[in-house]
């Protein structure tokens, strides 16, 4: 089916004179859909396109599925592009050694061998991460990262996700939880419960769900005038976004929540920066729509708490790749780990 | 000079059944004293010795003098020690990648070519480092660590140091701050000012300097009976290792003292393990002499602050090497280096 010449693969079924073009198949997979895309060499997306993620049975269809989504793009794009391997990003716990999804509670997975079955159904190598250092990876290589070896992102959504790439690699940490940036607590007394058992974590004061707890909680004990009080009264709840949106007008008590969210986001960043010096922090996730605000609101208490070098010289900047963040992560992985065996270690 | 019988290097000079050592030189240069020793590749020490640290015209005798003390010794050894290359650690501000000492106020260098000139005068490859980064990879390596990839090396003397290794390699970021977890700030209103610059620095009250600093102030205050206060009196000040020695014998403003102190240890470790997931945090300098009573006075803080998985999982160990750290972390660097060369990326 394939042959060389000139060192640049060739589908016999192409067209004599049609270039096969090696790509990557960058694979994110989510609790609602399975996000898929071609991306060659120097991180250009060819083919993007999403399946819903079948759950049903533990799970047990999704990769067949994924196989065959991508059996089917293939032969869309008439054979012209050679898939060299493909990189798959999960939430949950990875062995990332071994590319087995130990445990993925929102896709019903225990221990399923990612890297082996969808390597097998696809003919070449297959390696997995965690979705959200493969987010970071993707906007470390064609996003606000500038391609950067050390690189921290920060994603703030429903929780606070995270992933550190140092000297040119993922970091993963003893037992995979390297990055987990969300559960640093800023808050050693009073804070909100959090999901992960303890409580003041980041992830309560600076996710969409922490900044929407704090100002409803800011209403219940507010008696003055605030618009943000008539949208909670005209919606029935009350969103991060409207927080920021308010602020922005100049409601003094979303303006308020701004800042105490934003203060603790700039204190951890310091203390971050403080100790792994990245070049640049990139801010992603549904809250970081509030771009320049949100760097403004953070900005103070960044430079505060940081050593001097360390505020002057780190770049921040909010990420740029959207959702297509964590396919062109997957992808980078698959180049990584093909390009330079000893990354794999 | 040298042969070469079934793979064993042999000294032309050495008795014919003698089995000539391979060993890495370890060189710890400090503002008084440089540290060397010969190491085996298994991180033995065979000799160890030091020699003043000259620090006249902006320390230009020092390589010098490495050299001459090296050849010394290796003669001193009758040539059966065949040094394969050299490890160099060093205060101040590394270009790592060339070795440089870009700047080292306490040896009085500016842009000095380490592995350069060092090189040429001992015939083999230098590699240098920051000097709390060795000492990280002398504890992971031979001391407290275990040989573990994933570690984070706290150094509690008259600053706060530090060392990351993670995935089996020290960090050093961007500009080569990686790991001065010193200057973490643990205090965001009121800390004390620390010599980085800013306040709050974890530095200005869990450092010997800190908690020093801290019960002079705390006895300032004080109108009721301590030993605390008498030990001031009869020594004219008073040290960390008395506030340690006092609280033990349950002095309660002694007690306070280091409370408060390991709070901010615990919390800033905490901190550093949810984002840096490593399997062993080793605590060494002087402080670390307290042993068992500071790991007793940081551990609730330091669980409390943690995701519950880190919180079980992450051993917290005292420093095992003493001074021998940091030319034991220089031969590690060495050995690395040479036997993987992918990682003096």
């Amino acid at each position: 089916m394939l042959s060389r010449k000139n060192g640049i693969n060739y589908y016999q079924n192409a067209k004599d004179d049609e270039k096969v073009k090696n790509v990557y198949a960058g694979i994110d997979i989510g609790g609602t859909t399975v996000k898929m895309a071609l991306i060659d060499e120097e991180g250009t997306i060819f083919d993007k396109w999403e399946i819903p993620t079948d759950k049903r049975e533990s799970g047990k269809h999704i990769l067949r599925d994924i196989a065959a989504s991508l059996h089917q793009a293939t032969g869309r794009l008439h054979n012209v592009h050679h898939i060299l391997g493909a990189g798959v990003g999960a939430p949950g716990y990875i062995d990332v050694e071994n590319g087995v999804i130990v445990e993925a509670v929102n896709l019903g997975w225990k221990n399923v061998a990612v890297s082996a079955e969808l390597g097998e159904a696809l003919g070449v190598p297959v390696f997995a991460d965690n979705d959200a250092n493969l987010a970071a990876a993707g906007e470390k290589w064609k996003g606000a990262g500038g391609d950067a070896d050390n690189l921290l992102a920060v994603t703030l959504g429903t929780g606070v996700g995270g992933g550190i790439i140092a000297g040119g690699e993922i970091l993963h940490g003893y037992a995979g939880l390297a990055g987990e940036i969300g559960h640093i607590t800023v808050l050693k007394e009073g804070g909100a419960p959090c999901n992960c058992g303890k409580q003041g974590c980041l992830e309560t004061v600076s996710s969409a769900t922490g900044i929407a707890r704090m100002a409803k909680e800011a209403l219940n004990q507010f008696d003055g005038e605030s618009e943000l009080k008539n949208i909670q009264t005209a919606n029935g709840t009350i969103e991060a976004k409207d927080v920021f949106a308010e602020a922005a007008k100049g409601d003094e008590l979303a303006s308020s929540i701004v800042r105490e969210s934003m203060d603790h986001l700039g204190f951890t960043l310091a203390n971050l920066c403080n100790s792994l010096n990245p070049q640049v922090v990139v801010i992603g996730g549904g809250v970081s729509k509030a771009g320049e605000q949100l760097l403004e609101a953070m900005r103070g208490s960044f430079t505060r708490f940081s050593i001097p070098k360390i505020a002057q010289e780190t770049e921040i900047k909010i990420a740029t790749l959207g959702n297509d963040a964590g396919v062109i992560g997957a992808a980078w992985l698959a180049k990584q780990k093909l390009i330079t065996p000893e990354a794999s270690r």
